[in-house]
């Protein structure tokens, strides 16, 4: 063990799993325990040997975790574990509500400044990395436009939604950026797009007996904040086709930054991620932010971050003198 | 002037009058002065209604500026008065001799300690916004390999080094990346690449007076360190198509990092600049650092930093609790 960074996983889906992965990347940071809310005799860890324990025991690691890395959903799980754990441990989770960020940064200072720990929120790469081209982009080229695109790629949130409509037995939607308006925006154009331009939906569908496809194609197309603002494909497959090709969660965007300097200069930005695993890209960020939280706790800080808190050098294991004269 | 951030340009050519009209795209900053080693009467601002005072005044000022932006070149200006002005003032400045950065760090350091000042030292888009995304790149996706390409763009130094040529009399070089290699990187192929396949050189040549084209030539693409290892082309044009055509001073380029992520999931981030004005975003780049600089100070901080040690939340204007709203 020596001086590595002790690392707890909360939550062992797909997340904690792809966490664990990261973890045998990081020869400075050591996984010293699983929790889960499922029976811990029944996990099966993906090669670390390290025991697993019910989350309802989590308390009692407080001082035998250095950062605890939260890897449930951000629906259900996170706003009640993150301001509870934050107030045990060091924390570093993905909570990716964008529009419930606020709150829950506040929930989780409070919690983290009462208990003295460090928590660095809504980290992975939407919220987190292209948060940080968004930052980056706006504060460089203050007079310009910033545009997010995402995929092509798997929506767990959309995915989700399918699943809730009734006939549909299991399904899958990727959300697609529209290459027209890519290109507009690669020009350097600054275009206005409405949420139908930018994205397309593809839904991979399979019915339950006896479904009309139909009807469920008619509540997919127009089921409100989820479809009914974009142009929607939905095919019907087999349950058998969509293991077969489409198991696999990748995901990916682009942010572009296009701006004006002195007078009409055009300088553009483009940020793309083309990630074969959502998930285990997810978890790798995570991983490089728990090292960060671990050394702002070192330093004596307290309360919740976020990535735009943090100082580029603190998610490298390398020195800071190393850093400048291999990196800069 | 109310409560901005009061800044000094130290030297006037592109940069420092890229400066001057970045600093009329942020509100919360204000140009006070520029300092010259020329005759402060014969320098025409771009606008900019401020006094220009003459160098060899600076420390006379070192209570009326907040940070002071340091606009000379890196091969003789700023060794000399990098450290010198880091004693009296808050600076940020582009160093961008990438061989001689540790020392120039270790030196500037030094004098801001003794100063108490702040100095964030290397500012641009490389070394800077590149260095990050490498920086980025390699903590994120620890397993894996980097690439930076430069171009298509004028690169200064070369241009430099071909008007020493006997018989040039002006000369542009344009720095190409290869579109084969560039190809391969982003295929995620991880390739092994020698500085031949990397890039290209383009020369646009003005000869003097009856000099020997092909002596030229030859005496280009056998430079060492500059041409040698490059395949360089060499065009000879008027004066007047240089002027006419070559005037321009674009630049850009790319940073890939392709990594493997759990069990050799491929996972790739590519980072693209296309700038119309190399100084203007250099320029610009400057003036968002120079305000993280004086909030470093304002906060205590002494020392020399780079763009590695500065949370991006320092860059912007807006508060913490805004850009957590809108750019999380």
């Amino acid at each position: 063990m020596g001086n590595r960074i002790r690392i707890g996983i909360a939550g062992y889906g797909n997340l904690g799993r792809g966490v664990e992965l990261a973890l045998a990347q990081a020869p400075d940071m050591a996984l010293v325990g699983v929790f889960t809310r499922r029976d811990p005799a029944t996990l099966q860890l993906h090669g670390a040997d390290v025991p697993v324990h019910d989350m309802a025991r989590i308390a009692e690691f407080s001082e035998a975790i250095d950062v605890l890395i939260l890897c449930g959903g951000s629906r259900t799980d996170l706003p009640e574990q993150g301001p509870a754990l934050a107030a045990l441990f060091n924390t570093v989770d993905s909570f990716d509500t964008h529009a419930r960020i606020p709150e829950y940064f506040a929930a989780v200072d409070a919690a983290a400044l009462r208990g003295q720990r460090v928590s660095v929120i809504s980290v992975g790469w939407d919220p987190g990395l292209f948060s940080l081209y968004r930052l980056y982009g706006e504060a460089l080229l203050p007079v310009g436009a910033t545009y997010t695109f995402w995929g092509k790629g798997v929506s767990q949130g959309h995915s989700d939604a399918l699943r809730r409509v009734p006939g549909v037995k299991n399904a899958v939607q990727y959300t697609v950026p529209s290459p027209a308006a890519l290109e507009r925006v690669r020009s350097g154009e600054c275009p206005q797009l409405s949420t139908r331009e930018k994205h397309t939906r593809d839904c991979h569908v399979v019915l339950e007996e006896g479904a009309d496809a139909e009807a469920v194609r008619q509540a997919i197309i127009n089921m409100p904040d989820y479809f009914v603002d974009y142009d929607t494909t939905v095919n019907f497959i087999s349950a058998a086709e969509l293991q077969r090709e489409h198991a696999a969660m990748p995901h990916g965007g682009h942010v572009f930054r296009s701006g004006q300097t002195g007078r009409q200069t055009q300088q553009a930005l483009e940020f793309t991620l083309k990630l074969d695993s959502n998930p285990e890209f997810t978890a790798s960020v995570l991983v490089a932010y728990a090292r960060a939280a671990h050394r702002l706790s070192l330093r004596g800080e307290t309360g919740a971050r976020s990535v735009f808190d943090i100082a580029p050098a603190l998610l490298s294991p390398k020195s800071a003198a190393d850093l400048r004269k291999e990196l800069l």
